[in-house]
């Protein structure tokens, strides 16, 4: 995951609760306002130009309106919208704290609260970003919060609304709510694809050679796996909420689709716990892999001991300078001496072979 | 698990919910319809030549209707009858979508949906092979859907009908359901016993020489069980979720079957725990056996320094060349070196033997 | 555990559910029933000759009927049992079904069935032997049945029922089915405290000296436990079944007695998890002590080597040919030589001695 | 835990529910029974000297009994017992049962049964003694049995009564069992702190030198904490199962304390799985440390061969026989061999320190 | 965790449940208390000069009341203001016992008591230093209770009030409670970054070099992540159990954001959690990291003794003082013997490169 400026948390201690405090990266966009309103018959998408703005919107109660809020890193405009569309402080303080993990809320029972993470794949480092999502249904609208990127995530539904007037535009906004979040759902799968994609390559690299580095690789998955599992887990407690309740808010024919999607997180937790599980499996294929390849250095240096160190002592013997070595003057000892010497290796030899260390 | 080309499932990213797209194998094999009817007074098997002769079929009240499909890869065969049957969209969707997990999901409280996995054990290639299989059950039809193979699994049980006017004619469609879901379950305790006999041939392996290999048989075995754990956990999930809520299509003498099928899928996720706790044991054995394996080595090697160096350093000495060393002209110095080192050699023996080095 | 001979599960692959095929090891007994009447004032026992002789029995109501069946072995003799009492064909699948974990299921409100383990550990070969014992309670009858072996388990409590009127005559059937539910789980303690004999002797075993061979043999008694727990684990799930459910079958009286067995299945499961506990620390106790053994080893090696190198280096260098080496020709160079590898020599041992390799 | 010497079990196998057997250890004491009568006004303490006594007691109205029963190894004494006040035949089993796990039993909803254990730390032997203790409340009865110890656990509260006419005396007997558990779980915080001082003693052994007796001494700990855990988890089930079912003995009042108790209980069980995971932690840490003495082991060997191995051989070259070494006969030949040897070790040990192994 | 000096436990045994008993570190400040008295309109911040003085105060029905106690060391003091609000004996052991866990406890409905801990990172000893806090609830009143240190831990809060007429002015007393929870869960989080750092910074150490020293500081990092979860788990607990209870002196509005702070303490748990996962991640990292230095030492070992034994045998074989041997008188043996030695060393590095050793 990686790892953007964190602001420091420090100055925001003993400061009163709903205090908007923006805690992730530094950055310079404004603010993008996106307004889409649309029924079964039409559609108009257009482009907020300041957020002041939106105080003189008048929406049409036929209609279902969608803001989708590009950048959430100024407090002001956070708090103007939150004075328009009477958003509860709390929510507020969630849209902008870019470390609030995934969670469902409802406030007054009319505001449903929904917060979650976009994760990317970047394949050049090899990590997980995130991006820190809200959204806020309240009537027949919709408010979507991203912080800003050079794409906006959610360009496919809006697509798919000026597309066709199919199923997302004939239902309501509580099915616009469903679509927004299984499009970040897929693309959970995406992101699990590629990490699965990454322990094939280690798990063929160690199987092949257990090279360092595939411990401290070994490792570096373990942390996106957990940085994934940190987002994963709380959005299926998410939806698993929104089911439990019965808001009426959402419709029967909706919920349906809701399951849908708990279903597909349930799947997204079973294949990171699998994913946990191999890597724990791997890790010990690694140290096994090392075991191994110790025990055959040390038997090279075994057999090199055992061979060349009796051949050396017998050579030191002969290599000694007493007067009295009857040896030293019989005509065939030195090739004796060599005889004796091949036959100690071949026995040695043979014993090591039958040992298996051959 | 054999690992099948997956189509690229970045494609359907973004696509509206309930969009068919096949994401399994490629095939190249017309889906085969074959339409069985019967009750407890007579039966007909035929096969429907073509997938849109369905529509003019006439279904009898008073007989039971089972239309088994072999081949989930075409999605205009699958939307004709999703349209004939009248299935809800996410039922079609996960008819042909062979990486969903088992489920059960009622649509409309009239529409009982399994979707589980048959596993193959393959002798040759030591894999298991899944197959994505789902059931439907509307009013007095059954609809089975396969990914195509070679042979129809649910063959046993459309035999059981041909062959007698049995249970299985006697009763109505859930008790079909039913036989289909004992039929592979009762598969799996097979695949179970493979398993078995790998773990215990791989005990026999490691017991008698931990050979590196057996650490990545070991790997492979946990792998093949972590697939396994991922279709007969949510397997048990799913027989237990009917059991649960009080459908009137399953009648009270089929639910006392379902649930011996839930004991069964009990039965079959405490044994694959055990196995997943002796593969655990293994490994450690394993290491255990490799650590035994170097300390072996390890003695072998501290014995022959230990002989050797001394020796050699005791010859090392009558080697030196000074003028006046008294010893080197001595009668009986050589002998008496020999005589000295043999002794040395002796004692360290028994040390050693004392040791339990040797 | 004894892994008898299981006959090839394939061979049922595919057959009617309730088809009833015995899966046990092979045995040529006869079936022996053994019918006990009695109530508070008389009682009889009596061999039935043949199984069909059971037809002909006229079962008084003011009495209590004990059908002691020895035996599974026989498809026909169970399934004219199963016709007797008209017992539902999924009971009669587990009586025979010798690898059936245990369970309690009520059939028709009025058919209460058992099913569970038998343990006995074998001295001799060191091993858990289990026998698959099944009880069903009708009205004022308990049918129990037992896979044949050289004794009859239950022989205890018939023996209290002939000699004396006390609590087993003075209470009904279901007293009749805690008395042998709660002989078998007695019987539990015992093969847990064989266990626990085990683990103190290898305990002591692994303290004293670890052999190799004590790793394989705490994983031989990890098997043992895992197979005890696969027993027992069940069993505390059927009696708390009972528990659960409000029976007629089952007095008040009784079922304080249930529990009372219940918190031994208890004490039982968590005797079986400090079991797995221990196993699990003595195997790092092994592999803590095959290290310290390993360092032992390589100080060994090490001291030698450090003491002997360099005094064979010396000695080396005195050997040497050059013609102009001074030291070789003055009168004390050998004798200073030996002084000063002493000195090296006993400079090293303190060395060794401060970092407490000796 | 201390072994005290267990009877065998296998002679109770098959004997009638309820037979009273002592499974403890031997001991030759008489039961001795306290009888404390008192209320907020007055109190009487005194011995019965013979349990038949116990039979011609009038125990009055509006005064609160507690019979002190030190002793449970006589059938006789506590079979009279049971007689006298009507127990259950369970209670009477399990008060002498001595490995009966803590437990809480309502009988006929007017016997409260309490039974769990006493911890006691020998800092001599360095174990947990434990002993086994029984609480029945009938009416305005408490009857409570231990184990005969040279000291009687429950004296504090006899104290407490006698001393003043303050909570123990103006409440029920329903506070009078609260304040014999609280004294017993005030005890447990003195074991574990007990357990943590060794802990702690330990942690610094291991961190100063990993010596191999450590590991021992750790799996020691374990097993004491093993006990510990066996009798405490329970413990806080039985408190639990007191408050949740609503007893009219237990007074609003009481249920408070009971409710502060079953807080401590929880107390401790964290207590102890911090333990556990200190345990299993610095067994990690042991190893770790075994791992870098060997490390430093191996690096003393490798540094010394790799210095002396070369000088050995340039040593050995310039010691061979050839005729024809001109080097032999140059003047500063062996200066010069001194100078190149040096150097080497001086350039060895400078990639030595480079490499951090100096 | 910074371990204070405990007072004696085992003076307390046996005494009188509610016997107030200060277990903390030794302090000699005299207690200090503050009395903020506030509405919407105005407050009033003064210090109570004695404890006693608390008598003779009239508090105002309609502004709401908090005592600040800085100081739980005298028992004299906490039980006079325990009669004057008329505490229940078991609040006041609970504010006293600084070793109490986190808990929430509702006396007679209408006393609620909370009890948690402040949590401070020490940055020059890096341990998390622990203060004990208690909050009681009655009427209109507040009382908390805090270890008497150089600061007061709730004067931001305070200064709030005395700030502005905001939120906290405006609303009741149990959104005081709130405030003074949250400030101590905002703690919480600079805590656990702290600990982020701290693991953050070993992980770079032990990837670029594993010294023993770092599986020390490991060990010693999971020691305060221990004691964290120790004071972090029960306090959600404790959060918990007020929102689950509907206690009228919490009103809606104040649920609200006590659900926010629990959100707030799941959030810490997960972080915990993955804390512990990842320093036992980096455990096994540091582990593989030893063993490859192992293997590296052992390669070195290796490579010179094959290199050199050889060598110095051939060495050996020519300073042998055989009169017959033929190669020493020959011309160029010298040279040739020289160049044999040299492509043996070339060979034997090649050899040595192909397996990766160099
Ligand atoms: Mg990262
Ligand atoms: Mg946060
Ligand atoms: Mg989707
Ligand atoms: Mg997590
Ligand atoms: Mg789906
Ligand atoms: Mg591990
Ligand atoms: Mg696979
Ligand atoms: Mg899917
Ligand atoms: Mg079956
Ligand atoms: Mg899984
Ligand atoms: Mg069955
Ligand atoms: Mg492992
Ligand atoms: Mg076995
Ligand atoms: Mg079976
Ligand atoms: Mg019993
Ligand atoms: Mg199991
Ligand atoms: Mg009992
Ligand atoms: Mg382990
Ligand atoms: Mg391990
Ligand atoms: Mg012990
Ligand atoms: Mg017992
Ligand atoms: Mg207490
Ligand atoms: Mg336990
Ligand atoms: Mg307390
Ligand atoms: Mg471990
Ligand atoms: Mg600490
Ligand atoms: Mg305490
Ligand atoms: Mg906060
Ligand atoms: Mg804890
Ligand atoms: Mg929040
Ligand atoms: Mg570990």
């Amino acid at each position: 995951m990686s790892k953007r400026k964190r602001n420091n948390s420090q100055t925001t201690l003993g400061t009163s609760p709903g205090t908007l405090t923006y805690v992730g990266a530094d950055v310079n966009y404004a603010t993008k306002i996106t307004w889409v309103e649309y029924n079964n018959e039409e559609y108009k998408v257009c482009q907020i130009p300041h957020f002041s703005d939106l105080n003189q919107l008048e929406l049409s109660k036929n209609k279902r309106h969608w803001f989708n809020i590009d950048g959430i890193h100024e407090p002001q405009v956070i708090a103007t919208i939150g004075e328009i569309f009477n958003l509860h402080p709390l929510i507020l303080e969630d849209i902008m704290n870019t470390e609030q993990k995934p969670k469902f809320e409802s406030y007054e029972g009319n505001q449903l609260f929904f917060t979650f993470k976009m994760l990317n794949y970047n394949a050049s480092t090899r990590e997980i970003e995130s991006e820190h999502l809200s959204l806020v249904l309240i009537d027949n609208c919709v408010l979507s919060f991203q912080e800003e990127r050079t794409t906006d995530i959610f360009l496919p539904v809006q697509n798919r609304i000026v597309a066709s007037a199919g199923k997302t535009r004939k239902n309501g906004v509580d099915y616009l709510i469903y679509c927004l979040i299984d499009l970040v759902v897929d693309n959970y799968f995406m992101c699990l694809d590629c990490l699965s994609d990454e322990i094939e390559r280690l798990e063929e690299d160690i199987i092949q050679d257990a090279k360092p580095i595939a411990m401290r690789e070994l490792y570096g998955l373990k942390r996106e796996e957990m940085a994934l599992r940190k987002s994963i887990y709380p959005l299926r407690e998410m939806i698993a909420t929104v089911l439990r309740e019965d808001y009426p808010s959402i419709t029967h024919y909706t919920s349906l689709y809701f399951r849908d999607v708990l279903d597909h997180t349930s799947q997204l937790i079973e294949n990171i716990d699998s994913h946990r599980d191999l890597i724990a499996s791997l890790m010990d294929l690694y140290l096994s892999q090392v075991s191994n390849k110790m025990n055959n250095i040390m038997k090279v240096l075994t057999v090199i001991s055992v061979i060349f160190m009796p051949l050396t002592f017998v050579a030191g013997i002969y290599g000694m300078n007493f007067d009295n070595m009857p040896e030293l003057h019989w005509k065939y000892s030195y090739p004796v001496v060599w005889i004796v010497m091949i036959v100690m290796v071949i026995l040695m030899l043979i014993g090591f072979k039958r040992k298996g260390w051959l």
